[in-house]
Order: C-alpha cells, then structure tokens, then sequence
C-alpha cells in the first residue's frame, strides 16, 4: 500500500483527475454499499432465506465492481497519466496491473 | 427473490444447516465489511491516494466473495438437499445455479 | 481429481444427465474453443495488435464460461442429485464446492 | 475490435514492447492451452468424470488469466505508453478501460 505521501506526489487525486468521478457521488454510493451490508446482517439475523441473503451480497459485489472501474479509470487518467508524462512510467504501470490483477479472477 | 414464506418452507436455514455457519461469526464479518466500506468513504473524502482505496475495495469484495462461498455451501447442503430428498429438487437445483452464476465471471 | 474408477461410481455421466447437453454439442464446441486458440496463437506471430489479440482471448474466456456453467448445471442434476438421494450427500457437496470456488473470482 | 491499421500505428507490437515477453513463449503457451481444449474435448467423449472434466476447464482459463495479464501489462507499457507520450493518451485510456472491464467479473 502506498503512503499518504506517495498521494501528495500524485498530481491528479480522485478529485481533479480527468476522468472526475463526482467525490461527493463516490462518498453517496459507498454509503450505499455500507446500508447494503448492514441491510444483509439484518437477513441473517432474521433467519432470511439464504437464496435472498446470497442475492443481495451479488448485487454489493457488483456496486464495488463497477466503483472500482470508476476509480481505475480515473486513476489511470490521472496519476498514471502524470507519472509517464514525466518520464516516471514504469512504477506507475506496475503498480497499475498489479492493481487490474486484484479485480480479475 | 424469494419471499419470507419460502424461506419458511427450508427446513435448513442458515442457522440449523449442515455446514452450520455460526450466525453471531456471519453477523460479526458482515459488520466488519459494513465498517470497511464505511472506511473507504473516509478516504476518498481524505483524498486518500486512488491505490489505497482500490486495494481496500479489493479487500472488501475477497471478504464478501469468502462470505458468499459459505453460505453457498450452507444453503447446498441445507435448502437443496432437503429439496432434493423430498423429490422437490429440479427447482432447488435451478435456483441454485442461477445462484452461482452471478458469482462467476 | 477423481480418477476414472470414480466415474463410474456415478450413475449420472454427461451424457445420461437430467439436463443432459448434448454430448456432440459440448465437443463442437469444445473444438471450436480449440480452433480459438489456434487463432490467438496466429495472431501473435502476426503480430497483430494486442487489443485484437486481447480482445479474442476474452471471447475464449466467455465461450468457456458458459461450457464450465453447463457442466456444472449436468453434474448437480445428475452425480451430486444421485449422491444426495442414495445418502451420499455429503462427498458430493463438499466436492461441488471445491469445483464453484474454481470459477468463482 | 482495432484494423490492422491501428497496429502500424504503434510503436509498440507485442514482440518489442517495455515488457518484452517473449513472442515465441506466447505462441508456445497458446499451443499448450490449444492441445488442454482437444484435451476436455476427449475426455467428453470418453465420458470422463464431469468434475474431472471442469477441473481441466479451470486449468485452461487460470492458464489464459496469466497470458491476458501479461499481454495487458505489455499493451500498457507499449502502446498506451507511447499514445499518452505523444499526446494521444485520450482514446488509448478508454480502449484500456474498455480491455480491463472485459477480464473482471
């Protein structure tokens, strides 16, 4: 994991990368997710059939896949962009496919 | 979605099936990936760097996919084996893959 | 890996199972799949551009994707379902995990 | 999917890019996954164990993951390094996002 000071040296953070993800609308749809997670520990404690439980944990996988890309491709855009540009390319690919790994089966 | 009346119908719900996840354990790592999504919130408002919060939602989603694993087994050797047993199992066994295809890629 | 004698311990193979794919259809296909490859492989050597060459390898993935969730609808409806009935449930499950846990991220 | 075209105008085929891997290791590894097809395609006509069978299965996609992966990595350090250097990074980014979606879940 990089540090709070590796974000520094990034000039392009989530919020002004040219992709621009809405912060305000990433922060919305994690809080999203977080109501869908505390919404499936409530089916669990209510003895909800398991088939319900097991649909709604799919439909959290797929919000997080799809915030995921949000954030790849504005980091891609971003810090990765930046870091070629300035000659600093190959630590920001590698960092970048070892990040594309951790989502592919 | 089923409904609460099928549910009823399981002789195995969660919390009596086979594979027996403890139901407190499955609460206790639901709440746990609740404060995880809670905590990336956090970052993308602290304009955190984009691969720290990427490999947090990485960490979430291998949570929720361990998650869904066990209830999978629960439910198969729970709902499915009774279904089967009582000659009810072509519907179980459909729903069951309908099921595992929305964890597949 | 089960070896052939466990094969035929089951009474259910591809062929005879309740949701029975068609044994030729499965092979065609599988040939097909072959010949995919065959045709990445060419591609390399022509150089092609690696977004195409990308882009066909993804098409495999997919066309082995649905082959893998066919086979395993076959192998539920027919060893797992048989196992379960005559008592022998409990292999069987836990095997079928093993195999979903291969497919799924 | 890119023309040929689009091909010429990379600085950056496969067989010379950053990553370099090893044009003839490519055609080796696809020949391997080519002959694992025939492979299933035999053991389905021989009737072989259905788990057996979706074992080989996920050895052949676990197998093309590891080759998308590494043909990724040199596209990126190739190709959508030199569009971003000439200043031509739009297009190639989305045509990367695009790419990546195509492998994960």
């Amino acid at each position: 994991m990089k540090s709070q000071a590796d974000a520094k040296e990034c000039d392009h953070p989530i919020s002004h990368s040219v992709v621009q993800p809405n912060k305000s609308d990433l922060v919305k749809r994690l809080n999203r997710i977080e109501g869908q997670a505390r919404g499936v520990a409530k089916m669990v404690e209510e003895d909800r059939y398991c088939v319900d439980i097991l649909t709604q944990i799919a439909a959290i996988q797929s919000a997080l896949d799809a915030l995921a890309m949000q954030l790849l491709a504005s980091h891609t855009n971003g810090c990765v962009r930046s870091a070629i540009k300035s000659g600093d390319g190959d630590a920001a690919v590698e960092e970048l496919m070892t990040l594309v790994k951790r989502f592919v089966r």
